[in-house]
């Protein structure tokens, strides 16, 4: 890796997206094993993300709350499914205020548990219900094999937990989540994911059905970008969550929780970059616009004034714009690949002659459908015109995107084709549903299934693997995952 | 405490506040001692503040981000003072992942620690600063006597920490985060806080000068509301936070630490609440309007629906409006106190007559200057007329506050009159600065030194306990705090 590039994607995927995220200045290594610092450049895409979703919740008439993270031991317990899901990989307090404690306490890894706790005692009758609650927080899985935002020790979140009087309210709601995370992913992150059902052997520990959305990175491995679960009556059960209904009989509640977390900047960066580095769409751009002034001494100050002028007219125009004049000691070349690798949509260079004509010289970080290379911009123009060009921007990297991801899918019918397609893309193919033929298929190919799509036509056919009957109505989505 | 109301404030101010705050639906206990869950309609308060609070942060050039709250422990033993002053109150991680771990964690009490370790790795040259942080996070101290808001084992704050040149701009920023408090506190809560500096007994584990916002509770206490820290280079010593001056020379930088949290909501509480219950001021209230529908049966239908009229239309006039409709089994009387209690500033009460008549019965949570019983609004001019009512009534609570203060604050001279006016109040008096004197001065009276206003005029005598000349060239404010 070079001072001032990083390791191509096209040669070293991996080593591309580790040397990235520091390079960039949106994380660095925690001091503890597999923790993050997530950098102002990183955290302002987090915000991004929060402000759009938390609206998103707020509309549909859920509150936020907040629950305390440490959990007694004994409530995690009270779950089966749950506690055996999760034991691997929490992290205990034993030890607090100079003193060991009685009882452990877990550091939440979700919080169905102490959520159900407070759902049994506020909820009394069916006009209690729906309960609609959400959280922002930080929540503590121990990870055995971290990667900067996709798997760490520690990461953000928001969990929403519902409670409702029957199957039918609960399903719904499980079904909002999941939109609501797709119309995130789609109109925000430029993600074009795919919605479905995650099959058995990848439920939620303790869910009845597990839903989730799937990006396709430009490695061709999948990323499960955000999950809503319907819980039935699991945690109703072990929580005691009952109300009186209509006519005064005590009933369980259908409960539901769904979570999208700061793993969405990994699959920003992982769905747009490239050999430069990051592509950061628009609506998710710290910076949307960055301008540079050129020009040294008696020049550097008028381009300089110049571009000062200018940014403050695009902030007023609601642009978010950076204006690169703090750092005279490096050449415009430099500042050039530096916001290109932390991926900038769109550059507007000033120099001297610019200056003279009235205009600006603009790049975007890809030639799209619109423009191809650099073109000038007038400077009067300027805010009226680069609200569309972001638009443009943002749209276009949705449609190549979609045209990636539909490229590297297909559908296969023989396990010669299927093993090939999984190497580098996904495959739809008919699975019998057994778990234990899953784990034959991951030890040969490390694909899984990501989900049953929810769009996929009713078809059925022999198992791709054991040609037993498929399962689903429907063709599996199958790839390999980070 | 009958199931409707609270303990009167008047009777025990202490026991009002425990009941109140459940009651009100602000916050309820956690499973593990001294922890909070704090439940929508208090959530939404912080929400308020952190929504303004953030704006003033970013509009004066930090960033937000965020850094793991899990500390190695050799961290917080760097900095001497800074360890001695937290070590009783750390919750300590021993397990993960299912290992004991070779190296307890510490979870994070306060961040200086591991933020001065990346400061030191983010920091080259003079160019590079002030370095302007931000993150709004939750903390653990684990606490002997908790308090729902007060003092709670975990709570919510922001913590701000930024990196300078010199001791100038050092204390330019410990200031500007000092008038940001105050502003929030006066602008926002309507609490009329005193702005000064914490005497060496009270100072911050680690700082060289820390600086204050008290406000004064309705019982005559204070409360420590939001604290700003100049850290000099003990921090920069500690982490080795280093920078090239413009001469090439390696120099340290000076550091500063500021925090506000979840306990401000318990301030709001303090500051305005009665007999009834809660009285919110408009700009941190979750409902700043409640509308009331009466009538039953088929007149509940007309009302009911009125009143869903008028909320939408004050919801796009930008008021947060509540329409009581969804619990017909209550009579009006219940919801009219159950709304006091929970201290919504306006009441709109919509019955049959007043719907003919075209008007709706305005009740304000306390009697004002510009209003003092009931008194009838036209519906049609209510989304024009009430932004205006909601801003004198959050005025009125300010001026209501500061008299509450004035009222409760004096000069003395005298021993006997200290004792005589701290038991409910606060005294200004001289002091020879000696910890051993505060202490002293502590187990007679339970009063402390609150700070040394910014304001006060430069004044000097004896020290109103022991006598020997005062320290500071001005009084100081005593009193009992929280």
């Amino acid at each position: 890796m070079s001072r001032e590039g990083v390791t191509p994607q096209s040669e070293d995927f991996s080593a591309w997206y580790n040397e990235l995220v520091v390079r960039a200045q949106l994380v660095d290594r925690g001091p503890v094993r597999g923790t993050m610092v997530i950098r102002p450049y990183g955290y302002r895409i987090w915000e991004l993300i929060q402000a759009d979703l938390d609206g998103r919740i707020k509309e549909a008439g859920h509150e936020n709350a907040c629950f305390p993270m440490f959990i007694p031991e004994s409530y995690l317990k009270r779950e089966a499914e749950h506690v055996e899901g999760f034991a691997p990989e929490l992290a205990v307090v034993t030890v607090a205020g100079g003193k060991e404690l009685e009882e452990p306490l877990i550091v939440r890894p979700t919080s169905e548990t102490v959520i159900g706790e407070y759902m049994a005692k506020w909820i009394e009758s069916h006009r209690d219900l729906p309960l609609l609650l959400n959280q922002w927080a930080n929540v503590v899985r121990w990870e055995m094999r971290p990667r900067m935002f996709l798997r760490t020790t520690e990461f953000l979140w928001q969990e929403g937990h519902t409670a409702h009087v029957d199957e039918d309210d609960a399903m719904r709601e499980t079904m909002w989540a999941l939109d609501a995370y797709a119309g995130v992913a789609r109109e925000l992150a430029a993600i074009p994911v795919v919605e479905g059902e995650k099959t058995p052997g990848e439920r939620f520990a303790g869910a009845v059905r597990t839903y989730t959305i799937e990006g396709m990175m430009r490695d061709g491995r999948a990323l499960q970008s955000g999950t809503s679960h319907y819980l039935g009556t699991n945690f109703a059960k072990a929580f005691e969550i009952q109300y009186q209904d209509e006519e005064g009989r005590l009933t369980l509640a259908h409960t539901t929780s769904w979570g999208m977390s700061t793993r969405m900047i990994g699959g920003v960066i992982m769905t747009h970059g490239d050999d430069k580095g990051l592509v950061l769409p628009p609506r998710l751009a710290p910076y949307q616009v960055v301008i540079v002034p050129i020009g040294r001494d008696e020049l550097a100050e008028r381009t300089g004034a110049a571009a000062r002028e200018l940014g403050a007219e695009l902030k007023r125009a609601g642009i978010r714009v950076h204006v690169d004049d703090k750092r005279p000691q490096l050449r415009p070349g430099f500042k050039f690949n530096d916001w290109e690798m932390r991926g900038v949509p769109i550059r507007l260079e000033l120099g001297p002659r610019d200056l003279e004509a009235g205009v600006a010289t603009l790049a975007r970080r890809l030639p799209t459908v619109e423009g191809q290379g650099k073109e000038t911009i007038r400077l009067d123009q300027a805010a009226a015109r680069l609200p569309g060009i972001l638009e443009e921007f943002q749209e276009f990297l949705l449609r190549r995107a979609e045209a990636f991801r539909d490229e590297h899918t297909r559908t296969v019918d023989s396990w010669e084709a299927f093993a090939e397609q999984v190497s580098g893309g996904w495959a739809l193919a008919f699975h019998c549903g057994r778990t234990e033929c899953e784990d034959e298929i991951k030890a040969d190919t490390a694909a899984t299934p990501r989900c049953v799509p929810l769009e996929a036509p009713e078809e059925s056919g022999g198992c791709i693997r054991c040609d037993r009957p498929s399962a689903y109505g429907k063709r599996v989505l199958f790839g390999r995952a980070y």
